[in-house]
């Protein structure tokens, strides 16, 4: 025996002899009631309810299960005989009054004994008001097989016409088609039951409630659909009114039961008054929706996410749970209050190599877990997803670095170069999560300093040595002296900025990578001279045939020459050359109808890898097909190209591939030689561009890592800011030496490298997100996908099937895609559109509209300003315009208020911590919206993409 | 004086000395609290309310008005200085208590004399808990001048500094501001304001609550924001709470007010418990959201449409209006009960063209309005949009005809027919708001029987010429037999079998004729022999050049063969034919480029025409810029495809357009010659095919009729079934004896001109949609869409720049447009669908998902049934094979009950009306969820296009 308030941090032990199978639930296996669950405190088990509705009255009474709830409601819709969509219940207030009176002068049994259904069926029946006929008549029809979907899908047709049946003991062992329940499935080990009977009885003279709570959770037959141990047990039985009001009556006790809080407190109660207190509770907190305004029988589908319970949870379970409940929303950083302290990661040591000796310490003691903890399925599926998409990276941006350095770089080395340098960064890094990429910036600037080169005369691949070699003495030096704090400097204002720069290039080299094809096969206009072409052959004597060798005025004047030409045919050029002829004439370079193809080729790779994407959003395909298609979206569109220019068989520009495995660049060792032909002091004038290249790569790298180490991905291994730009330096040189691209950690990859390694609560009631549990932290999937696309460098002959309009299609998608991602293009749309049209931002409810315009206009226009420097000859230094945006990030604090900037960006940090707290308090107490906006700031964000190209 | 009962109708009186304006309301004007208008009874005046917080305790304390209500509520944003969009308002529980007891032990005044705010404020602080030092503070504090959004957006970043100011008398007039607020404009003539005041007053010992309602509604100076008079006034002040309590109080007073049930309640209570007893009604009748699933901060958008009042209203009031507020409700009619009567149009005489007297009888007496009734400006941009849409299908469907007759008709024909057919029609239809047109299933008819005709080498206009005196014989027998009234066995499954295979014919003919266009302009592969092309001259003598007239064996040896040419150039075709020579070899017919581009074209046009469309729902520009867009989508389409052609200047396919006035076919009069060289029989075989055309025409024209009838667009001058047909037959003859297309009524250009002439209610309240009040139905606009259409064909000329690409894209939208407007479709889409992710429709939830999988497979087996016979020679049948829809339909009664039907389709006219009834009451009273789907049946639905090929 038990008192009372012993039960709270027993609720496990009523699991032991009940036969629900595997009870693997560590602490955290099932959601609690706030959604977190990682705080290592036995929380209440979830809670299936499920109504129980007697119909029927009076020719064929059966029991039928009507609705049921684990977050969410869900109606049992007989016409349609299925399962309604999960939704937000909504109910009728005079229901839940009904109830109140209804429970008030009811039964009431709190721990209740009773060990079969039949033992409680006998409890509650024991009501002075029944007649001991009356009383058997209950009995029978309590103990009576009610009918639930599952069993019902077949035989759906003969409604009522199944005969009331007596329930006997042995029924109360789980049924077949209980056990076969899919939806048992979803259940977390360890769940109750709670299930409410409600109906309308002609033969009642007054209303019967009973209300029990089971002292241990026992199966109670065939009672509810999954053969769960019932907690609670609720019976609302009453003679027939007007308007179904016992089956509201019904549902009200339902949505009381999956209220966390009611839960909470019932499962708690000592007597009636504290349920009534809870149920009172419950109504202090509803929210109200007023009658003519509302279309009561309109069903809100489940909101994105649940409303948090930090606020509504009683105070001695808040005390556990609240701050981890609270932990890793960004919104809160935000908001500002509590102010966030900088990670520990970030905290500067004050010694030279400090932060890379704490760095390296901290994660050595986690290495051989980063290997143990890959022993996962998991982890396979997380291999192939990031290998394709990497080796969808190599191809793409090998292929426009070769085009950039005229094949001083390739899709071999792009191969080679990944492989090594992700492998190598894998084994070594802070952050063995990150994947390492040519990513956009680094492209960009590698073409500036190749197009510099081309214009000085100079031997590209020695001077690029001496780049790198400098670059990664440069960063050394950032290492050293832990210049990786200043990260936090680098606000969404810079991130922004930065992301947006970049991926305009891309969208403008895109499109005039294409518009150079059409200048490379000119569209044939009517009258357009490039017409005539024909094949000439040598005559016999080996001399050519004779062509007048009038010299012809111009252009116009050759072609309307008499030709009298003896050996020539109407061969196509490429038949002409394999005869022995030549093919003469201006139409012979040109190629028709490649220029409109290639256009077709750029546009359709482009809307397939947009259509791909947004698949995800759509209704059609089971979940699973939906994300292959969306995760795969630039392979398929890649492939998809492909196909169809293997399908027309068309001569479109193609990717060049090596044939053997030596560098793409004619004639040079992989080892770079250290001066070429260029002169000695060019290795030391090198420093120059090194310094702009190790300002871009700082930024990067570390916009990246912040962006990977975030607060909401829950990482539990900790971050090596200073070790990864370390790791960075060392594969500088190495690639610099070999030849090879350049790599840093590219955001948009990593992510989805988290993304698809993410730990997750593997019931998922109906109508709830799966709740997030953490990353499987670890090194080898990493290392196992760079050591594939290693392998994949024997694969690269089928490479060169890939037409270059559908990387190049491939390419504006991903500016596109992350041009869209960013706020600030948000806020560039704000522009066009209707104040009345605005979406509700949260933004826009704080900051006047005038000013969230001025800040998008002058973010505007830095990177007007930016695009002006791209386009001079000065193109080479932006990435120290890029840094500017820090100091125009800083002095934007004059023009705008600190909660506007709040709002509008993020603070930088500042010396005495309270400034901005001060500056909040007058706005925050005055507008009196803080009641409104705070339960906003608590919801957990979703890991969201806010900078990515790479 | 008045006595308390006596006001009920005496509302208007009141607005007599009230300095409003235009006070141009007839009945009808203003959106009563049911949202219909045209019953003729005074309604009560729509009410604007304010919420006035007193803000700034203890420092500042001034009035600012934080939120304001018509239907739903508007929040001031404080920090964003600007209003909220309008949601739906949700209320805690608790704050609808308090209130209730603060009304309860405070002042309520109903008719209160008071003329001005001092008076009112006078009269509303003699309260006895008062002190009279106290008194007068809450005096001067009441008279206070509120702040405004309107009069604080220049001012925002100094609040808390304006310093308080008393109010004098004379501020009670209008302000300047409140004059000048836009936001009266959408307020209605005769519109009321309630004002409420809520807000903490630390000098308060106790809550202090008033509620007046005012005898004559007053302008209570600046207290609101714009000058209406107010009718209610209420004051809420208290000493200082936690959590803003009392402007919760005043956001559920305004609530309150602005449910129209509680509104009509008070405005008749005659005391306190009256008050009391509508704020319980209401409690009543609120809908509850379950704290622990619902954030209480999120915004509901305003409903697309809004429950009915009229199971709320009471009975006095819902006498008058209840029905009319049910009538026309296709979901009604869907439903089933009441059964409705067949409309009056619809009835059989039983006498020869009984019908047709009876049409022509009926319209007569409409004759003069139908002129008089179009002068509004409304019609003129109604004629621009209709002009358009017109001469874009006149172009369109005379290009196609033209390509699919050879030439015997074309854009010249379509011209001239369009504008004579229409504009006769339009003086003597029945249906004078119905546009004439091409129609997708006659031009599909018509390029059969060309086919047809050229099988067995007959004169094709001849032969047409006694198909259409056949059917037009035809027809008029259907007109004196009263065929019409059969339309009622046209089910929606018939009009979708009917839509859905003309819909596919429409996209298979748009592609089939873009890749016939490949074949006429070959793709040039690599070592496709279409490479050489020379030109050749004669040499001075005249004779050819020296052509090797060796037969070649074939053509690869054609090529190889030596040439031996000496007068040769390789000037491009077109520029040798103009010097004299003559283009020689395989390569001169082949022009590059054009597939392709041709396909771009197609695509281009396409897809501008889908992204126009879809510009009415984006959120960017201004609504009528969208409108623009979207409602020009075709036109805007092709004049951006034919900007395109123009800007490369290649030589794509063109429109063929003749030079002057005559018939495209060469040779030919305007009056088609009865026989031709056709044998005489054939003018009585012409009845065979001219029996299956009058099918077609009697289907689509029928069909199309119903549609523009339906009971949701409240025509008020009736329709003219009979008399519309006996219209057709005669333009039948016509346009047969001038060989110009034959017309039937086109459904989209029809419904298109019924929405650009709706008459709607001009005061909009904010987030309310304008409430639809008919049709403006006359002849004139018709009449002036094709007499400008007439006029449009010496425009003819500037058509020939149009490629035919571009009408082949806007062919295709055409088809996918009409084929996914159908249910049909999102059935099919079901099938694609795994059944959580399905939407929620009504359908899913009354009808088994495998049975809605039958009825959309019958449909598939159908349709595909249908395209094999059009596939074979037996095509020309087809208008029969439609016409066994019908049977098909009837057939299904035995596989589907009528519940079933009732959902999918509609129920088909019975002998005995009842038995439908009959079989729907066991589901109806069984599955018990009509509670749940009678408020989505009286849902006034908008006005739908479900079957749309013209």
């Amino acid at each position: 025996m038990k008192l009372p308030g012993q039960e709270e941090f027993d609720v496990y032990s009523a699991h032991e002899n009940v036969p629900t199978g595997e009870l693997d639930s560590g602490p955290g296996s099932g959601p609690g009631p706030d959604g977190s669950s990682d705080t290592g405190v036995p929380k209440d088990p979830l809670l299936f309810i499920q109504l129980n509705e007697l119909l029927g009255w009076p020719q064929a009474l059966e029991w039928r299960e009507t609705g049921r709830w684990v977050l969410f409601e869900e109606k049992l819709e007989m016409g349609g005989g299925r399962w309604s969509a999960p939704h937000v219940p909504t109910l009728a207030l005079p229901s839940l009054q009904k109830l109140r009176s209804l429970l008030m002068e009811g039964l009431v049994l709190l721990d209740c004994p009773a060990q079969s259904l039949l033992e409680l069926v006998e409890q509650v029946t024991r009501v002075e008001s029944l007649s001991p006929e009356l009383r058997g008549q209950l009995q029978s029809l309590l103990l009576q097989r009610p009918q639930h979907l599952i069993q019902t899908t077949r035989t759906r047709p003969c409604w009522g016409s199944a005969r009331p049946r007596e329930a006997s003991r042995d029924e109360e062992a789980p049924l077949k088609e209980q056990r076969l329940n899919s939806l048992r499935q979803k259940l977390p080990p360890g769940a109750e039951a709670g299930a409410v009977l409600a109906g309308e009885l002609g033969f009642l003279a007054q209303p019967l409630g009973a209300f029990v709570r089971l002292r241990d959770p026992v199966v109670l037959g065939p009672i509810t659909e999954v053969p769960l141990p019932s907690r609670f047990f609720c019976l609302l039985l009453g003679p027939p009114t007007l308007g179904r009001s016992y089956h509201e009556m019904g549902r009200a006790m339902a949505v009381l039961l999956s209220d966390p809080q009611f839960q909470w407190s019932v499962r708690r109660a000592c007597n009636l008054y504290d349920l009534l207190a809870a149920l009172d509770a419950f109504l202090e907190e509803v929210t109200v929706l007023p009658p003519g305004r509302w279309d009561p029988t309109a069903r809100i589908p489940p909101p994105k996410c649940l409303p948090s319970q930090h606020k509504r949870l009683p105070s001695q379970i808040q005390e556990v749970k609240g701050p981890s409940a609270r932990r890793g929303s960004p919104a809160e950083d935000r908001h500002g209050h509590p102010p966030q302290a900088p990670s520990p990661e970030l905290q500067r040591m004050g010694r030279l190599f400090g932060g890379l000796v704490q760095d390296v310490r901290r994660k050595a003691l986690w290495y051989p877990s980063d290997f143990l903890d890959a022993l996962h399925p998991q982890c396979f599926s997380a291999v192939l997803y990031i290998y394709l998409a990497t080796i969808t990276n190599a191809i793409t941006f090998g292929g426009l670095l070769g085009e950039a350095t005229d094949g001083a770089q390739g899709v071999l080395e792009s191969f080679l170069g990944t492989a090594v340098a992700g492998a190598a960064f894998c084994l070594m890094a802070g952050q063995p999560l990150t994947i390492l990429s040519s990513t956009g910036p680094v492209l960009v600037f590698e073409r500036l300093l190749f197009s510099f080169s081309r214009d000085y005369s100079l031997d590209y691949l020695p001077f690029r040595l001496w780049v790198g070699i400098w670059v990664a003495t440069f960063c050394l030096v950032l290492v050293a002296t832990e210049a990786s704090v200043l990260v936090r400097y680098f606000t969404r204002f810079t991130e922004e900025g930065f992301c947006a720069l970049i991926s305009l290039i891309f969208i403008y080299d895109a499109v005039g990578k294409m518009l150079s094809l059409t200048r490379a096969y000119p569209i044939q206009r009517p009258g357009s001279p490039a017409y005539g072409c024909f094949c000439q052959y040598p005559d016999p004597a080996g001399n050519e045939s004779q062509w007048t060798r009038t010299k012809p005025k111009d252009r116009d004047d050759l072609l309307s020459t008499d030709l009298g030409l003896v050996n020539a045919s109407l061969l196509p050029p490429p038949e002409c050359v394999r005869q022995g002829g030549h093919p003469r004439g201006p139409g012979c370079h040109t190629v028709p109808d490649i220029a409109f193809f290639s256009l077709l080729l750029f546009l359709a790779s482009f809307l397939f890898a947009m259509a791909f994407k947004h698949v995800k959003t759509s209704r059609f395909f089971p979940s699973v097909v939906r994300k292959v298609l969306s995760d795969f979206s630039s392979v398929l569109a890649i492939l998809l190209g492909c196909g169809l220019d293997a399908f027309l068989g068309l001569a479109t520009p193609k990717l060049t591939v090596p044939r053997e495995f030596k560098p793409t660049l004619p004639g040079r060792d992989w080892l770079v030689s250290p001066f070429g032909t260029n002169p000695w002091w060019l290795s030391v004038a090198a420093a120059l561009p090194a310094l702009l290249l190790s300002i871009l790569i700082f930024m990067d790298q570390q916009i990246t890592a912040v962006i990977l180490n975030r607060a909401e991905y829950r990482l539990r291994k900790g971050a090596g800011f200073h070790l990864d730009l370390f790791c960075v330096a060392l594969l500088m040189l190495l690639t610099s030496a070999l030849g090879l691209p350049w790599y840093v950690s590219a955001t948009v990859i990593s992510l989805a490298h988290m993304d698809s390694l993410r730990r997750e609560s593997r019931a998922c009631a109906l109508g709830e997100p799966p709740s997030f549990l953490g990353i499987r932290e670890q090194r080898l999937t990493g290392l196992v996908v760079f050591i594939l696309t290693g392998i994949s460098i024997f694969l690269a002959p089928i490479l060169k099937f890939i037409p270059m309009p559908v990387l190049y299609g491939i390419f504006l998608y991903m500016g596109v895609a992350a041009i869209s991602s960013i706020q600030f293009t948000k806020r560039v749309q704000l522009l066009l559109m209707p104040a009345k049209h605005q979406p509700d931002l949260l933004l826009l409810r704080h900051v006047p509209l005038s000013r969230v315009h001025l800040f998008t206009a002058i973010q505007l226009a830095c990177l007007g300003l930016l695009w002006i420097i791209k386009s001079t000859p000065a193109a080479i230094i932006f990435p120290i315009m890029l840094l500017g945006l820090v100091g125009v990030r800083k002095a934007l604090e004059w023009v705008f208020s600190p909660q506007e900037l709040l709002w509008l960006d993020e603070l930088m940090p500042e010396k005495e911590r309270s400034t901005p707290e001060k500056g909040l308090e007058p706005e925050y107490s005055f507008s009196g919206s803080d009641s409104e906006d705070s339960e906003l700031m608590y919801q957990p964000k979703a890991p969201e993409i806010n900078i990515s190209v790479n």
